[in-house]
């Protein structure tokens, strides 16, 4: 399911291009442009029948028509196979991933992001965003919490903030997040209104399933749970958007050059997230005073 | 399960009929109109029957009077096994069809229709409307989902619309747009009341149903999620009617068409919708402007 | 369980007569109205117990004294089994059955009962009215769901009309009509309160029971959904009820048809059904001027 | 299980003594009288046991006195092993059982009771009433359900009358027509509040419970039905509490004469239960005019 | 687990201590009076043991001093197996078994106790009161369950009353009483807001743990049975703790003589019990002038 | 999983080192300084890797930098594997664990500590304080409960008084908690407002989880629990506050030596309690007083 970027592309098209002539019109690196999306096995697939057009058409060698002429017919069959992205969707998941690695660059406790790519990884998955984090964690405190809901929901505040709407694409990011923010609430002792007190245990899992923790608790009391949950994540999603309204031009300068690059890493990301305007907010304020 | 429509039938009665002689009087383009719902099969034996009540009359050829009485026969055969549409429900079908149809091409975002029938596939389906998608999706927008929902209410709005009743002929229309509305509340975050919170996870299935998504949320909050499905499903029923009010007289021109042809695709499927009205609301001045 | 008619067991006395000597006074007409209830094989016993009488009294053949000593003898041992229903029970039955028919027959979108009987098939049955549905459905609007359910209550409304009583007789239909009432409500959007929304799914069974169908929708909602069925299922016995009351007269001449015939169709169902005065309610006036 | 009562026991005394020489102050009715709760196996051990007292003490004949010693060592015996009751408990089962049966008598409609009975039967069991119904019924009235939960409840309401006292004598009884007045409540349509709507289907059974019937009313629905059951069980608790208040003194009569022969059935309970006055309430006095 | 009394381990050391020369020190009594708690085999052990300190020592015989050392080391052995108790639990435990006695000794309808005994049986048991029931009981009034429940609280009332803290040692008890105090409720008819109706059936067990009473009846009715409940048992803690306060001075004593003995039983036992004021209360006074 | 403090390291190195020449300059005190969290099996590993790096550098001998050198291999191997922990959350167990202490010893019916320690025992563990009972429980008073409530809270007071946080460290110490404050309130009927009553039976397990308690409390009761729950460990959070605010000064001392030492027991663990001021609050004075 892993799928080369650009460059990774151009160097697989060198080694499968070997065997063949190709026509002095015929830059590699333009056909691993015309290629996003593409697995190395497609890219194999690709000259061969590249070399079958130029077969047809007369010609000894390959051109850079006979590329364009078999990447549309292969890009056609995977299509149907589902595998390539609409340049609409790939705008919208360049700027959700570079939402998640911004609200992370501007939060001091935030782990770094080494790597951002809009090439999916898995079934149904939109990019992905990777943070090294600087140690493991025995415990965490309420305000590492907080930055980690944050982060995932610095996706969500992306699209919304540049395409004024909202999406299913932050689906999984709102499931991890409503996770922490319950256990917070239910098992940490971090919402004021509920006491240090634990209202769930860790589920245990049957058939695939939590079965595990049974609802003891009052009707009312679950009430204040879920208020509370809704006023945590709430919370961290104002974060996540103040964070990228500030910094509203640079993501759109950065998202372009992930949709240009399709994975960005290294110097090129630090380059981009070391310019992202860190947090300032009553929270950090106060903890400087601290 | 797949029927054919009157041409289709008109083929296969051409073929079946090569080996007997057919009387002067006798039009394949009539018996082919005359048996809506017949299968292969059916006409086959049509074909058998009407020479055995020749036979049996004393005649060498088939005539069209022949045809008559074994038509009458099988229906009755076919009435038993409840193959058959009586005309009203035939009517109600087209307009339910008709009405997916013209939501869909009054909607410009929407994935455009070309084909739609009342010829009956499966057990209990009423007909079909397809939709092919013009590419397949990794993210969907709230805008996108609300017209799904719209296309999915287009046969009940049609059906109110003209006959003045509601039937069960909805009711699987109603349970996908109800599972839209849910997820976009309890699994999108796009139920304003209810925050970027996720209320109910993916359901995991055992002995064919879902057993996973334990109710953890308070009674209170499962109204909040109550309103807001039933908020997003009423207005997209209105968005339906409202088209359907517009294009009241091409529906009903479109219908008989349908009615008429059973099924309609291509030019034929294009001539209409394009005549749709496209919608103008709010949302679509809102967006224009935006 | 099958049991015949007055008809049907004087023609089976007839045969079971016919290698046995009948004295003068033996009318099997007689005979057979005096067996309500008896199956085949109860009268093949009761000719057989009547010549052992017969015998043991020094006679030479059987009179109609024989029979009735024997049928006194045969009905107590039917008793204890069960089988037979008092005076008052069949009367009550008749009533019911034939509240049902009248309420078909004012109806005009109702289908034709052509059929009615007060002999039970089935442990714990009444009796029986059969209406033959002049064509299958595939749909069926609110309107004929509502006269469907009118006829189900109005065995009720005609035991509680003529002996100011209600009964556990109309189990049965009381518990088909709230299935309706409330798919009607929660599967196909008939409830102007609860919108075109599903709130629940066919069930899937397991263990003979529903299981499938997990509450999801909150409190409120559930009492929204129990006073629109209420609702809905008391319109349709007030319905039943004034119907009923309009034809009171003809209800008890009919029920005492079916008293002494224990089984009407054909001919003599047509004739009472035939002066069942139409329903002409506010609802109908209205379709009227549609 | 089951025990002689006096009479019994004095025939199998007689039996079990043919072979064994009595004095002359032995009268085998006095033994009877001084035994209840003897089975036939404990008065045979009787026997045996005052032979060998006679004997011991050199006698050649049993006397009444090695009666009196034998049964004393017999009682011990069984007072260990459970089966005796004591006084007390003997004269309220004897109230509770006449409780039963007064209540039946006074209702015109209910079955007769023809034999009534302090000797347990079963585990558990305090004593037993039975009525033998005129005939099976395929249908029951309101009207007859009542009179059937008077009836039950008419052990509580002589215990109640007599000794002022509520026991769990009569949970068996409260069991049967709580069962009754929900049926009424949710099966047959018979809570005024709650519509011809059925609420709970009758259960099938997994594991010896009741599994099926799921609840899916709502909070509000399910009081009304606790509302409407409590009050119908409550109403027929004062029926049969005013039944015993007028027939109070003939009630202790009764009591006294069951206490004394344990068993009564035939004559002398008709003899009893023929001055039972019948009840004349509003429903009665409502019926006659009708 | 049955552990000898202080005159029970007299007499086992008797026997263990035939066959081993005793100094003149030695008082089998005062060995007796410093092993509370041991077993058979304890004291056995201990025997052997202090022949063993006494050989090491290079003596002839057992002195007093050598069971001391002996007893010294077993003890700590037995500290580490959880057998022993401190003196402070020993006291709760005194005062918390002569409070059910005290109880059901002032309660006159109440069953005789014939044995008391801070010696425990069984695991995390705290001591034993047995009371002989006079005779069995097939049918309980509500008086007789209310003075069970009382005698069950006396424990409690006595802790509370004495040391003035409430501990975990009273949760079998209160168990015991919630489990009679709610079968009062719902299934004997003996809550007054609740009337003659049964609202759970006895439980049926399945995998050891009740499965079969599914809660049918309302939030509003379960609040009904919850308050009823702990007023019932709230009513008989009260008269539990009347009658204590009355009795404390003879409590103390009572508590000493049970510390001093670990068991008390036949005269000792009556001397104390009989001395113990009769409870008079408003039911009692009522109940003598009825 | 148990890993050696510094003086176990110091040990098992000089071990290890046997075999080898160690430089002048190599202090085993010092390395064991700079390998906390080391195993013995990592401390064999660490004398080998020295070893390897004094032999590429051409030494007869392993010097403090080939120490150095290997232990910053070996500590990015372990960071890797997820066993060391950062010196922040040292810090932070630190005052957890001494906060556990601290409340311990302030209480005078509480268990002493003899033991405390940061390094972690099992995954996901923090720390550890041993409690040695002076002797076991078989009753345990409310003010018992209620103590070793407080020092369970300890931890989170520590974490919160020094550092101004709430984090997940004592998730835990709330579960158990919570645990002793629900069956204070449900089991031993120390809950004011809910009476001498049981609501939760001991739970049964099955699948790994609890099966068995059934909620048979209405949802007010359930309510009334859960406030008197959380009120119950509000009060012994808020007492476990009290005692570590007034003795901050010797927490950070202590802390500070337990950090140093990583495991603190015996004479230097007393002389840091012993020095802890007692609680003197409302209760204790009552106490006094009683």
């Amino acid at each position: 399911m892993d799928r080369p970027d650009r460059v990774g592309r151009q160097q697989i098209l060198k080694v499968h291009t070997r065997k063949v002539v190709l026509a002095a019109d015929v830059k590699l690196e333009d056909v691993a442009a015309l290629t996003p999306g593409f697995t190395g096995a497609d890219l194999a697939n690709l000259v061969n029948e590249a070399a079958l057009v130029a077969t047809r058409g007369g010609a000894d060698r390959i051109g850079m028509n006979d590329f364009n002429v078999a990447i549309e017919r292969i890009v056609a069959g995977l299509e149907k196979k589902n595998r390539l992205r609409n340049p609409r969707e790939r705008e919208i998941v360049a700027h959700h991933e570079m939402g998640h690695a911004f609200v992370a660059a501007a939060l001091p406790g935030s782990d770094a992001v080494h790597k951002i790519s809009i090439i999916p990884r898995g079934i149904g998955a939109l990019g992905y965003t990777i943070q090294r984090p600087t140690e493991d964690r025995y415990l965490m405190t309420r305000e590492e919490l907080e930055n980690k809901m944050a982060v995932l929901l610095g996706g969500r505040a992306a699209e919304h903030l540049v395409f004024g709407h909202l999406s299913t694409g932050a689906a999984d990011d709102l499931a991890k997040v409503t996770d922490i923010a319950r256990s917070m609430v239910t098992r940490f002792g971090m919402g004021a209104a509920l006491g240090p007190v634990t209202y769930e245990s860790e589920p245990t899992t049957f058939l695939g399933q939590a079965y595990g923790s049974r609802r003891l608790y009052a009707e009312e009391t679950a009430r204040e749970i879920d208020v509370a949950v809704r006023g945590i994540v709430e919370a961290q999603f104002h974060r996540a958007q103040a964070i990228l309204v500030t910094n509203r031009a640079l993501l759109a300068d950065a998202a372009g050059l992930l949709l240009a690059n399709e994975t960005l890493s290294g110097v090129q990301l630090d380059d981009v997230l070391r310019r992202v305007g860190k947090e300032v907010g009553p929270r950090l304020a106060a903890a400087a005073t601290a």
